[in-house]
């Protein structure tokens, strides 16, 4: 099947560059010695994350449990959720256990000892690695505080849980307007969990795993000697503020949308097809905080965007596209759309079609989307 | 079953409300001698769509072919594309206008005259009408020009088509900061049809239907003479910015997110486990400029918002609220909240919960959830 046989708007996914960002992030992976666990929330497809798992990752990474059910009825059988997981879920979590190997994350001692006790009851032992909050200020404890480590040990000692390690997640690198403020917040993190890790085992408590993940900080965390893991999830596509942020070029994004033009109603105002219910209304990060709702490649096959086409605002089914300069763009053309962001996009759809050139290679079910819980 | 037997987050929608919600723009429309077609692209649900039709709804209204196939499989035997449709969807449109009296706009002579030569060729007529632009500037023709009526008279006499009327999205009301702006646009906008619908009858052209659509500007639009038919769609559940713009109260809101408190990292911070793939990124409209990403009520009972919770950031699967003041609000702790914009949300997930206080009456599934083409 051809391109323009697909009624619009569509994801589509850039096969030979989705290749390129998995091989290229599994290499660096290998070679720093990092074991990588790519967080599937990007793709949300088993057929991608058996690409990474084929490459050489020693596992995956969800947020929801729903999310893990899926890739474990798709054979994935080493699953960590790097979220705080609460114990109502302890049913569904004890079920999945008996089909794949997983772990969570734990940075409240009441959650903790909840799940310990629903272990200890269950006769079942659960993977777990405190989340270390390393500025981003989302979930995480304080690592700055004196008790941070006793509350390690605190959970090293719980019954029904083995404590694997730290974790962090480095999100403020995405408030970066600069690669080089990446790459220090990569270091950062390092130092903040190396030393927390110190003085952890000086209370004779084993860390070993120290897993950090971001696609901004992943080329720079690799480099540090603290991380033992890396848990990049976007790399898989990259997107408008990943370029912006200087983790990719913008002949590595994977994902772009393909839209119509669908009404063209003044010299300077172009509509398309595709609105928030496509590209969400996620605004671009990055140096120079670029703005508007993505970048218009002005046809389906040009490799360069057209800048003088500005995305300015999205209705739910309309991208209202100021045409800044003569366009040659009318009712029935088509173009593509480098979203600001790659994860949101592919949790709005079906299924995403992956693409070599004009030619749709496959159609890929985004297996996990809309797994919230 | 119990709200509290739910895993989360949940989408719900209070039955009550939702009831109330449904009569109250029936009995203004029936009032005023309008004819009722509410816009699904708010529930995207064919059990609420029959709710409306049986309170005396003549039909209702979608975006895109994807979500009337749904309506119409549902047994919608009336519905109305408020969407510049484009004529590569030809195939899949005739076959749809077996089974439903099905409309479109249009407001491109080239678009016009493809439909126009695709329906002479199948020997089917369309009804269509005429997309004018009353000030929002995304689709529609230029009333103020001269040859706005002219353009119109071309559609009326191209084979294939039955001209029904005109249609207009005060969309501009949105962006309003008092109600009063909402009333000012409604009038304006009934005028600038009116005027139109003059223009075009001089020409012998007939104007039937006057077709306007969009929650804030309903209940004034429907004290207006010009106006045939009315099509708000959010009113079924309304939301935060709805309460913003004057459309509704607070107690008129229907639906509500259910979230989990997963981690209590500062005494200042409260993590719940909704984040922008649940609340959607949208930010709020209205008078005073809502700032944050909805409303917490501070337990799934609590009939007041909270106002000392500020949700200040979302992440993909978090919601990182700001305690302004101390809050007894702990992991495992459950909240509701009020979301910016309710359409974004039901299409974020497979199905929403019916609720009667704490109990849970139905799930109803977004069966036109995603149906971007």
């Amino acid at each position: 099947m051809r391109l323009a046989d697909l009624p619009t708007p569509q994801v589509l996914v850039d096969q030979a560059r989705l290749v390129a960002n998995l091989d290229r992030m599994q290499a660096l992976a290998t070679k720093r010695k990092k074991r990588l666990r790519p967080h599937a929330k990007t793709h949300k497809s088993p057929a991608i994350a058996r690409m990474q798992l084929a490459r050489g990752a020693m596992g995956i990474c969800c947020a929801k449990l729903g999310e893990a059910e899926v890739f474990a009825d798709a054979g994935c059988d080493d699953i960590r959720l790097a979220y705080p997981i609460a114990p109502f879920n302890a049913a569904r979590l004890r079920a999945l256990m008996n089909r794949a190997r997983l772990s969570l994350i734990v940075d409240h001692q009441d959650v903790a000892d909840a799940w310990s006790a629903e272990m200890i009851r269950a006769g079942q032992t659960l993977d777990v690695l405190v989340k270390v909050d390393v500025g981003f200020h989302r979930c995480g404890i304080d690592p700055a505080t004196p008790d941070a480590a006793a509350f390690v040990r605190h959970i090293a000692r719980l019954g029904g849980l083995r404590l694997r390690g730290l974790l962090s997640h480095a999100g403020h690198a995405y408030h970066s307007t600069s690669t080089a403020q990446c790459a220090t917040i990569a270091q950062q993190e390092a130092e903040v969990l190396r030393d927390l890790a110190d003085r952890v085992r000086a209370l004779d408590v084993a860390i070993e795993e120290v897993s950090v993940g971001a696609t901004p900080t992943a080329r720079f965390s690799a480099a540090e000697a603290a991380p033992t893991e890396l848990r990049p999830g976007n790399y898989a596509y990259y997107d408008r503020s990943q370029v912006a942020l200087g983790s990719a070029s913008l002949d590595d994004c994977a994902l772009s949308v393909l839209a119509t033009i669908v009404s063209r109603p003044a010299p300077d105002r172009v509509i398309l097809d595709c609105g928030s219910k496509t590209l969400s209304s996620d605004l671009a990060r990055g140096a120079g905080h670029p703005t508007g709702h993505g970048l218009v490649y002005p046809d389906p096959e040009s490799t360069v965007p057209d800048e003088t086409l500005v995305v300015e605002r999205l209705s739910e089914e309309h991208a209202i596209v100021r045409a800044t300069r003569d366009t040659k763009l009318r009712p029935g053309s088509r173009v593509r759309v480098l979203p600001n962001h790659a994860c949101v996009v592919s949790n709005l759809v079906d299924c995403v079609r992956l693409v070599d050139g004009q030619t749709v290679v496959d159609s890929l079910p985004v297996a996990a989307r809309g797994r919230i819980t």
